[in-house]
């Protein structure tokens, strides 16, 4: 459903043209320092407005209409709000009719016979990773000293992030691209052994951000083609420091207390200016479709902030786990 | 913990070298037929025996001991047990002093205050995979008429994998490989579209099974270097079938009527023959180790049903999900 | 915590003088007719106003910003939030020095480390059952043709509750009071046979309720004292109708077709008029304490369309269950 | 489901007169010292044998076949199983005509379409309360220093117990009974405000239990006659100890410093020797019926010692949680 964690959980709400989108935090310790200004850092980084990423103009202002009392958390529910300024009324009648390739209208109209609000994906939408990013900042409080961040480090197969940008923009088109995220000072022992694996946890999170289609942990794929002895991590000191680092920081599914590394595939916008074709389910037949409006030509661009709240949001929830 | 799933729920336990592994699924509906016969095939291409997994002998038969009666599953909870005939009672101190690189000796030992059973891994055991087959046998019951399929398509980077595993054995060595499973006849619309998406529901279940370091859903990785017109999956009938698949039959989490297709890096083993250094904890001292005993040079070749498994424990949750 | 239901699922926030009270409903159904007017009976009927209840003024106006789109619901989380028009900021510091007996503020203080709302009760206010009215509004229709009705049948221990409620309030003081349920129409089968039997679901709630002290299902209390040839009820047609009722609708965990029926006793409220003594934390010695402000006489008044609620979101979350 | 708790999480599975019996415990802190003796005094006041319970003789020999490891838990799921040897395997068809009255035998089947294990009960078993009482140790030892005691305080309206049995005997009926439960020596804040308060996870476990019909914390059901002024407990010193206790030593749904103190009501036992009539769902006619076999007068002499377990259980969960 639309809720995660066991003791830091968060439930999520809200389409992309409704009125607000929102996210309660239950679980959260009493006594956080909180304010409106300790948001905005992370917000500004998903923004669009940089060049590849749409023009909408999305006016990211977070309420906190509970659990925040005199500055501090409470330990009541934590509920952030976000309310939607630039909300279109248009007709979506059409994308009933030709559901826009690689996005969810047909298995949303599919699953909720209909029903699901079909304006700009409704729920389906990437705009509510803004509630993602908010939470992110609480869970990033929580976790002091840990330290993570995440950064865009490949864009359609290129290092030259801001050429592939552009080349990307002159055809009409979109790209994908990869973006690893890094926790440090992680103690030893977060996690679980079994199906509530840090890797499980953080995959389970990260494939809840919408256009991810990969992860891996340490050498991830690379360690398909890799021998035991090379790939095996001595540890060289009794904190468990380790010589390499293949396995990322987990094993056994516990954090092993060096760094947390790993890496997710963004694919490429599916919304583009370039014509494309589709059925049109009432005539039943190939149709030409121009997506129109304001799209992202490199929504990977926007994803490290979003990466980070998903990763924070997890490890928030081991920590708080692992004192129990 | 040691729990997952919604509705079609399983809860695992036991250790490698304890008396008994086990595993009780609750919310499996009533009136399916279960015989002791229906899991011998999937256990068989589990067990070890073959070149390049370990030699050990485990008599995997399993025991129904509550939620059937007369031949058909109650309604109640269905638990299956399996005895460990091959328990070792030798002293594992050694483990402690000096923890195997690549296990999570070192980890468990810290989580949990020195009191883990250290004997073969404990609970962190790949031997627990026995648990998840059988549950598989019975999620693949309810999924018909879905039929999945997972293969080793790749071993230590080569595609002639006999080869490859001939290589390492003669090395003392071990070596990864790369599962591929594809799910078919899935109906559009199993999944959530937030965090219970279809991906993280198969990923979180996929980082459970020892030694996975990375999951990629339909293009995956590459998706990362595409652009969006190459990207998107034209829908060219009414059934939702696409051109291409890409998307890997999922689509804004939810399954879109393709052939479900995604790929697991397995990390090689972490047991090996050859000689290793690692910290002696009580000296504060590398040391040499040789870990004794038996080992899979290719744990890769034991992993695809293991991976049937779970792709089945996963959806027969979102099969019984969506009619909720 | 803050949640319950397996399907149906609710997430409550909000505090008695913060800005805004809201509840998530997860789980609905898409396609199920909602408007706003659908919400006045049922906040009506807990609305203060009438004799023996609080003068205080709420504008319980619920604003549906969620899962909810030309009328109807659309299987997404559907949010409802009230906005808090009449809050006080007076200064709540002398409950800090002089818990106010009988209410919430020492143990909040004390398991939330002094950081809780202390304003009217904060999370820990009967005004946070506005939203689980709402909750039961939408509930009530999943559940159609379901029919559940709460009366008050006794307060102060009297059956002439006007007159008793008119006693209390010429005295200052409060009474309590014995709400009894009914619901009709349900089928057979809805709950489960161990932990979560449809009574332990709906006593899980009803003590979510605050002043709640009590719960019984059928004969009840009264079961202590009876034999066995007299408690049993014969079923006398195959839809599994009773000659009586003393189960309350109830066996084995599951329903059985005959009319649910319990009653919870509501405690006097704690806030009265009259002098109490407590401890002043501060000075440690016993002090006068005259509670000031807008008083309940007897909160048991504006009791039943609450577990109305509660009993339609219990039984929405079992049908739902049952259905998969 | 068949599963309870947030961290100290149990799983139940077995039927009357199936192989096995067990409880899975999930979030067991390591290294609580546990051995077979343990277990043998609680199990003890649940066996049958005194005058007015069952002649069936059961041997409740525990045995811990995980998560235990040289006499300590490891933190890994601990699963206790009991070996039923005193199955019977004649024929219930009869039972499927003409279901008992009182009994699970109609719901169920009609529940799981037949397909329920219908000897003794199947899983709607008193028999397997033996398995929370095993949880209940292990839940007692975790609560150190808190000490719980239940007692069996009136059968069949009466206070001499004995006499009040050996009439129901002597006339083949059975009788009903109260039960109350102390524990004491908790500290202040185990419970959380609103659906997870402290009645309502032990009234949910409460109602787990068969024959159940009725929970009081407190004042109870007195409450609903008595006034405020005289209901409050004024706090009298600064750990929070009041001079009254009709809260039961649970306030805004969180323990308060006080005793907890909570009464249930236990039916009389369904199967009773006595002649009774019921449908006869073949000939959809009344039909005479006898309950063979071995029944309890006064179930309600088994019960007190299954209270003090799911009041332990529910308390080892709350205590957990709060460290979180």
């Amino acid at each position: 459903m639309n809720s995660f964690g066991r003791i830091f959980r968060v439930h999520i709400f809200g389409e992309s043209h409704g009125s607000t989108i929102g996210i309660t935090i239950d679980g959260c310790p009493p006594g956080i320092a909180l304010s409106p200004a300790d948001f905005i850092a992370d917000l500004e980084r998903r923004k669009p407005g940089a060049k590849g990423t749409t023009p909408r103009k999305e006016d990211d202002r977070p309420e906190v209409v509970s659990g925040c009392h005199n500055g501090y958390t409470t330990g009541a529910p934590l509920t952030i709000l976000f309310h939607n300024k630039n909300v279109r009324s248009k007709d979506y009648a059409d994308l009933k009719d030709t559901p826009r390739p690689g996005h969810a209208d047909f298995v949303a109209s599919q699953r909720f016979m209909g029903y699901n609000d079909p304006r700009g994906g409704g729920h389906f939408s990437g705009r509510l990773t803004v509630a993602l990013v908010a939470a992110g900042v609480v869970a990033k409080k929580i976790l002091i000293p840990v330290n993570i961040t995440a950064a865009l480090i490949e864009a359609g197969g290129m290092t030259d992030i801001q050429d592939a940008v552009s080349k990307a923009l002159e055809e009409g088109d979109s790209i994908g691209g990869l973006v690893e995220c890094r926790a440090e000072n992680i103690p030893v022992g977060w996690g679980e052994p079994f199906f509530d694996s840090a890797e499980s946890v953080i995959s389970h999170l990260a494939f809840a951000v919408p256009a991810i289609k990969g992860i891996e942990f340490g050498s991830g794929f690379r360690a398909a083609t890799m021998r035991g002895s090379e790939h095996n991590d001595p540890i060289v000191d009794s904190s468990g420091k380790t010589a390499t680092n293949h396995a990322g920081g987990i094993t056994g599914g516990l954090t092993n207390g060096n760094a947390l590394i790993f890496r997710v595939a963004v694919k490429p916008t599916s919304s583009i200016s370039k014509k494309q074709t589709s059925l049109n389910i009432q005539t039943n037949k190939m149709a030409t479709l121009e997506v129109a409006g304001r799209h992202d030509a490199c929504i990977a661009l926007r994803v490290p902030v979003v990466i980070e709240a998903i990763t924070a949001m997890a490890l928030a929830d081991l920590k708080l786990l692992a004192r129990s």
